[in-house]
């Protein structure tokens, strides 16, 4: 179905085979270039580049329409398949070129305001604002087209197991808890506002209520946080539920949809169950619930042999704690200067870094030799397995969780100086046991670390009276390469246990029953056990396709600012707009 | 994949191949009958229904507990497969039953209210605000699952094409050209608004000026209008774009799309291209662009037999046209009061109804025959080819279109009432040439039929300066059975055509640069001739699922005033998201 009204063939279409037959093409001019007689036209489409020959010749007339030519013309040629006397080896139609007979230019194209070719000369924000010519460059498009495969393959999955795709609204009701909706004012019902979904957690549930028993959606989700690299206001989620099933069901299932699309997508076979990682092992031996396990370098704790030998830093810490960089003994002063630089930063925010080398021979030289014997180094070296050549990287704090994310940082970035995290590199993990609550500060109570929907460890719940911060739920991650793709957990599907939770969480009755009556109503009916998982779309094609953010595989992403600056969006309201929805805009 | 922890199979599964297997069910009560010492329970889930057995003699205390189990309960029950002495041949496990060992209910539940069966006592309303019960009735399940294998269809059909799929944002500018849209403001930039697409229709043309050649997005789109049966604030489209094709490429494509659904969905293979009418047809012998062709009854217009006999209303008529209903002629006088009835309501809002029966012999009797002769009486018969026992039904009036549009409702009512229109039976069209423009009186101006960037036809451009209302565009819809299931056009991708286009609709030139500004330069870069269609996901459904109202194939539609009754959406806002937002609710 390639040939059309304006084609026979894609410029990705021709081989040797085709010799001799007349075709027609159409697409872009990539580059004119004119050799003596001749000139040759690279012309691309989505599916490839072809090459035009035109010889003076022979035509000198279209010879010259040809040379006339700019950067991204649009053109249909008609012509015959012909042999290259020097062939391109790098494109699979480098065998052939067409030899044109007739050209139709379809549209003009002013000078584009950058280079579309794999390296462009287009800094971010020009490229943003003139993203469908950015969309032009294979290497972006190439994202996208990853994009369309990785759906099409989930979907194919999880049909197999027998999930139905159920598309559940966009136009829902806002429930303050958690982050910050989008909200759409209802001009039918003034004063009255839809939110847009974070994510159809509550709808899900319901369809099991409904005894859909396997969902899914590929479904767009909203939040209206401050954005950062990674977030953006809409991004697109893999949601799935199941019913009758516990913890080890899911993970069975999820874990089988990422190995089929390791295979699928990267052509990479995993085999034998991911490592599973209990949150507190995470949280101890990587300062994050979220490791890259790319690497070794876990934290290994030395308050029990750096305490209690006059070194005051290290004697009134909460915590010291270490990492062993493998290999990394030579470096510089500069380079340890540099380290120290970067847990000083204040994004980090250590107040200093101590550093130990093994020399060759075993000897430990390090920046705290004036408080610690040399026997009590080699204890230290011995804690990390260390060996001659490797670098001890220390630091320490009154606040334990604190001195753990500052480590996680340090230890992140040894692993990038040390090249240890090789984008074409995979290692996945589940992390599972997450506590159920975490407190808040600001808000003085507990918060649902997961959500409040999440199920507790059933030889956990009665702790729910005695002691709530020590729960743990069902509720697990995929991690890779620490990068969370994807969590969920069992939910909670009895009334009394879900109630409980909205007390834990501090939320009255009545507001609870304003909030979430729907889901504890549904559940007077016969809620049947269930669990899910959400994978984030967005952020499994950025690890497959090796982006730095996720706004390189959306189409059409949003600035820092929440702003689309090719659409120019969002904008002021006509007034009249405003009037009909009954509202106004306060200064 | 069927197992889990909570059984082995599920309640559509077993067969009498299983016959002596241990296994475990999970699901809902359906129904509980007691018989002599015996109690049958019919446990339900997605998959189907199993009889659970208990008997007294065997186990009195656990038939006692079978004998509580109440409506919706939700019960896990371990047993032994045994053939059933009395067997069910209405369901496929109907040949087994389940000698219950172990009963354990997993959850209770409230009496429902309204049954969960095929036929239920419930009233729209109540099953609306307890959707999550009326999505357990295997009717209504069964047309979301017919939902979910569409899209699966759509999707590997196109896949197959090399179409890809492309996210567009749900984020964009607002474009006041059209139906209303729905906004959302944006807390980052106070005071502007987000809009929700009504179609991604611009952005697929970005994606076509990208060269992504072939793209499709099954996509939520939202339109605030007051609402009909067939209408929703948020639907779904099935959203296609593909470039370097002419008309005829896109009906090939979507055809044989069409043709692939019918038959993976309905096992239903139609042969040979769909019929083909123009609009200026559909109007003038069906006074509809979405005529229903599984049945005839054309309109015949009458006017050269009719007028200038003295009969003073046909006489001043614009129009006077007919139906022939055949074998009507025995309809009652109160059958034809009925029509006559029927066509004078408000909604239709014809001043009175003509009949004229051909009698046994040919005769024409006629509710005019006063003023004509059987002579002319025989030339309307002719007219019609009617026969024996048809029945002829006449309208006129002062304005053609509002007369052909009576007659439209006339001939479907007709339909109606002879069994006509058969859900089981598909009469597939293609409508095509539709008119560029129509005449709004309300804005005094042309407006575009299809929308602003539709092309019109090449030989027709010489009429956009001199005689703009003759212009046809390279516009075509899809009608099935009377219902516009999509539409389409090829599009504009010359910027100076798109210029003048905007200036026949009146935009100003910064006006046009405002709203369509984007567009518009993107078409200075290169645009390819392209062109599209839009097939409403909801509809289909609808179709193949033989439903009344799209709402049924949504799992959680809105009624008609735009309400999520069961979220009880939209609602108040707090006042601190107001705040945050900077806006204030007028009265």
């Amino acid at each position: 179905m390639t040939q059309t009204k304006y084609r026979t063939d894609t410029c990705g279409d021709l081989r040797m085979v085709d010799e001799g037959r007349d075709v027609v093409l159409a697409g872009w001019v990539q580059r004119v270039r004119k050799m003596g007689g001749m000139t040759f036209v690279d012309l691309r489409d989505r599916y490839g580049i072809t090459q035009l020959v035109f010889s003076e010749d022979s035509d000198s007339s279209l010879c010259a329409e040809a040379n006339k030519l700019g950067r991204e013309y649009v053109v249909q040629a008609e012509g015959k398949v012909m042999k290259r006397s020097n062939p391109n080896k790098h494109i699979p139609t480098g065998e052939i070129e067409i030899d044109v007979k007739k050209l139709t230019v379809l549209n003009e194209s002013e000078v584009p305001p950058f280079t579309i070719e794999d390296e462009t000369d287009g800094g971010d924000d020009l490229r943003m604002k003139y993203r469908y010519l950015d969309l032009r460059r294979t290497v972006v498009r190439k994202n996208l087209e990853l994009r369309h495969k990785m759906t099409m393959e989930v979907r194919r999955y999880l049909d197999n197991l027998g999930f139905l795709e159920v598309e559940t609204p966009m136009l829902i009701g806002s429930t303050p808890e958690g982050a910050r909706d989008f909200v759409v004012p209802s001009r039918m019902n003034p004063g009255q506002f839809y939110a847009l979904p974070q994510s159809p957690q509550t709808l899900k549930q319901l369809l099991m209520v409904s005894g859909f028993d396997r969902y899914f959606q590929i479904v767009k989700c909203f939040r209206d946080e401050d954005l950062r690299a990674d977030r953006q206001p809409e991004f697109t989620q893999i949601d799935c539920e199941m019913s009758y099933v516990g913890q080890e069901d899911i993970l069975a299932i999820f874990e089988g949809m990422a190995k089929h699309l390791f295979k699928e997508i990267r052509g990479i076979e995993i085999s034998g169950p991911f490592p599973r990682m209990t949150w507190a092992d995470a949280m101890k031996y990587y300062g994050s619930d979220k490791p890259d396990t790319r690497f070794g370098m876990r934290f290994v704790e030395l308050d029990g042999i750096l305490k209690g030998h006059g070194f005051e830093i290290f004697d009134s810490a909460d915590l010291i704690a270490g990492i062993c960089a493998k290999g990394a003994g030579a470096y510089t002063r500069k380079q340890i200067d540099q380290l120290t630089e970067f847990v000083k930063r204040p994004q980090i925010g250590a107040k200093g870094l101590v550093w130990a080398r093994v020399e060759a021979g075993g000897n430990v030289k390090s920046s705290i030799d004036k408080y610690y014997t040399q026997e009590i180094l080699q204890q230290v070296k011995s804690a990390f397995g260390a060996e001659d050549g490797d670098l001890i990287l220390i630091l320490s704090g009154d606040d334990a969780g604190r001195t753990r994310r500052q480590m996680c940082e340090l230890r992140l970035e040894m692993g990038n100086r040390l090249g240890l995290r090789d984008k074409n590199k995979f290692s996945c993990l589940w992390v599972v046991d997450f506590p159920m609550f975490e407190w808040s500060e600001e808000e003085g109570r507990f918060m649902a670390m997961h959500h409040p929907f999440t199920h507790p460890k059933d030889e956990d719940i009665p702790m729910l009276d005695t002691n709530p911060a020590a729960v743990r739920a069902d509720a697990y991650d995929m991690v890779i390469n620490g990068v969370e793709v994807g969590g969920g957990s069992i939910r909670i599907h009895e009334a009394g246990l879900q109630a409980k939770m909205f007390k834990i969480l501090g939320f009255t009755e009545k507001r609870a029953q304003e909030q979430f009556g729907f889901l504890m109503n549904a559940f007077k009916y016969g809620a049947p056990p269930h669990g899910g998982l959400a994978y984030g779309l967005d952020r499994w094609v950025s690890l497959f396709a090796g982006l730095d953010s996720i706004r390189d595989c959306i189409a059409f992403p949003k600035n820092n600012s929440g702003r689309d600056v090719m659409l120019d969006a969002p904008a002021a309201l006509d007034q009249s707009q405003l009037d009909e929805l009954k509202l106004s805009v306060s200064e």
